[in-house]
C-alpha cells in the first residue's frame, strides 16, 4: 500500500472538511423541515450549493451513510456535557436516584441550549429514531459512549427489587424505551414549537430547561410507579 | 350540478372499494417496513398489483391524502373500542384516575389486538407523528372524536391543583404530549419486535395487554409526579 495514498484519505482538506459539514448542516435542516420522505439527495447537494451531481457521493456512501454522520456528531457533543456531570457524580458518594436521573437527561438538553434557535436536530433525530433501517444506530451511538457506560454503573440500587438494576431484564428493557422516547420526542415537539414561533426565541433556554425539569420529574415518576408494580 | 355525477361520485362500486382498501393496506405495510422516505407512489402500486400507472391517483388525491385515509380507518376503529368504555366510565359514578387513564390508552391496545400478527399500524402512525406534513393530521384525528371529547369532560378532578383539569394549559399541554408519545412510540416498539420475531405471535395478545398495564402504571406516576411538582 503506497503511504501517500492512505495519508491523503486520512487527512481531508480544510476545504474537504467544510463542505461535508455544510452538507450534513444542510441535510440535516431539510430533512426536519421536510421530513426524511419528501428530500432527495439532489436537493441537498443543490442546498448546499454544489453544481458537481456526484457531490454528496463524495462525502458520503449513501444516504444512510450521511445520515449516521450526522447522529455521531451530536452523539459526540452531547458526551462532552454528560462526561463531567457522570464524573460529578461518580467522585459524589451516594448517587441519589433524581441525580442519577438527571444525568440521563440533562446532557441533550444542555446540547439543544447550545444549538440555539432555529435548530433542527430535535426533528431530524425523531424522524431518525422511528425509520426502519436508521433507528438502530440512532439508539446506540449514545449508549455506545463512555459517560453512557459509566453511568450504567453508577445507577443507584434500592432497598426494593429494582426493574431497572438488571440492565438485561424485560422490564428494563420496556422502561429504558419509555425514558429515551419521552426524551427525544419531547425535545422534538419544543424544537417544533420554537421553529413555528408558537414559543419566541428569547424564551427558549427557559423553555428548554423547564423541558428538562419536566422530564427529570416525569421520569422519576414514571420509573418509581413501574417499579412498586413489579415488587413482589 | 348533475344530480347523477354526484350520486355517481359518492357511491363507489364495491369493485373500487375493494382496490383502494388493498391500496391502503399496501401502503401501510409498505411504509412500516421500510420508510416514509423509502416507499414511492408506484411502488405501492406496483405492490398492489395495478398495471394501470394512475391508480393510487385515481383514488387519493395526493400521498398525504392517502395517508390520512389511512389514518382516518384506524382512529374509526379505536372508536369503536373508546366508546363502550367512556360509556360504562359515565354510567359509574366516581371516576378513579386509573379508570380514566384506562380509557385514554386501552382502546388503542384493543385495536392492536384486533390487528393481529403482523400488523404495520404501529410503526406507521409513529413516522407519521413525527412527519411534518402529517403531525397534525395524526395526532388531531383520535382527538376528533365523540368518545375522545367525553372522556375529557369525565376528567377526574382533584382536590389538588390538577395541571390536566384545565386542558388549555401549559402544562396540560406538555402533560397530554408525553401521555399520545409514549402510547404511540411504545406500542411501535412492541409491533416491531412481534414483526422481527422477538416476541412469538403466541404471545402478542399478552404482550399487548402487559404493554397496556405499564402504560396505564407509567402514566399514572408520570402525571402524579407532575402534579406534585406543579402545586403550589
Amino acid at each position: 500500500m503506497d503511504p501517500k495514498v492512505s495519508t491523503a484519505a486520512a487527512t481531508p482538506s480544510p476545504r474537504s472538511l467544510r463542505a461535508r459539514d455544510k452538507l450534513m448542516h444542510t441535510a440535516e435542516r431539510l430533512y426536519a423541515e421536510h421530513g426524511f420522505a419528501n428530500v432527495s439527495i439532489r436537493m441537498i447537494r443543490e442546498a448546499a450549493g454544489h453544481r458537481n451531481k456526484s457531490a454528496v457521493q463524495y462525502h458520503f456512501s449513501s444516504r444512510d451513510d450521511l445520515i449516521q454522520a450526522i447522529l455521531t456528531r451530536h452523539a459526540t457533543a452531547i458526551e462532552r456535557h454528560r462526561w463531567p456531570m457522570v464524573q460529578a457524580l461518580d467522585t459524589s458518594g451516594g448517587v441519589s436516584v433524581r441525580d442519577w436521573i438527571t444525568c440521563v437527561i440533562k446532557p441533550s438538553i444542555e446540547h439543544h441550549i447550545d444549538l440555539g434557535t432555529p435548530s433542527w436536530y430535535g426533528r431530524f433525530l425523531a424522524q431518525a429514531v422511528v425509520e426502519p433501517s436508521l433507528r438502530e444506530y440512532a439508539t446506540q451511538v449514545s449508549m455506545d459512549t463512555p459517560s453512557w457506560r459509566r453511568l450504567q454503573q453508577l445507577r443507584p440500587s434500592r432497598r426494593d427489587s429494582d426493574p431497572a438494576s438488571d440492565p438485561a431484564s424485560d422490564l428494563a428493557e420496556r422502561h429504558g424505551a419509555m425514558v429515551r422516547l419521552l426524551i427525544v420526542h419531547m425535545s422534538a415537539e419544543l424544537e417544533t414549537d420554537l421553529a413555528a414561533g408558537r414559543v419566541p426565541p428569547s424564551g427558549a433556554e427557559t423553555s428548554w430547561r423547564r423541558l428538562g425539569d419536566d422530564l427529570v420529574t416525569a421520569v422519576h415518576g414514571l420509573s418509581s410507579a413501574l417499579l412498586e408494580t413489579s415488587s413482589p
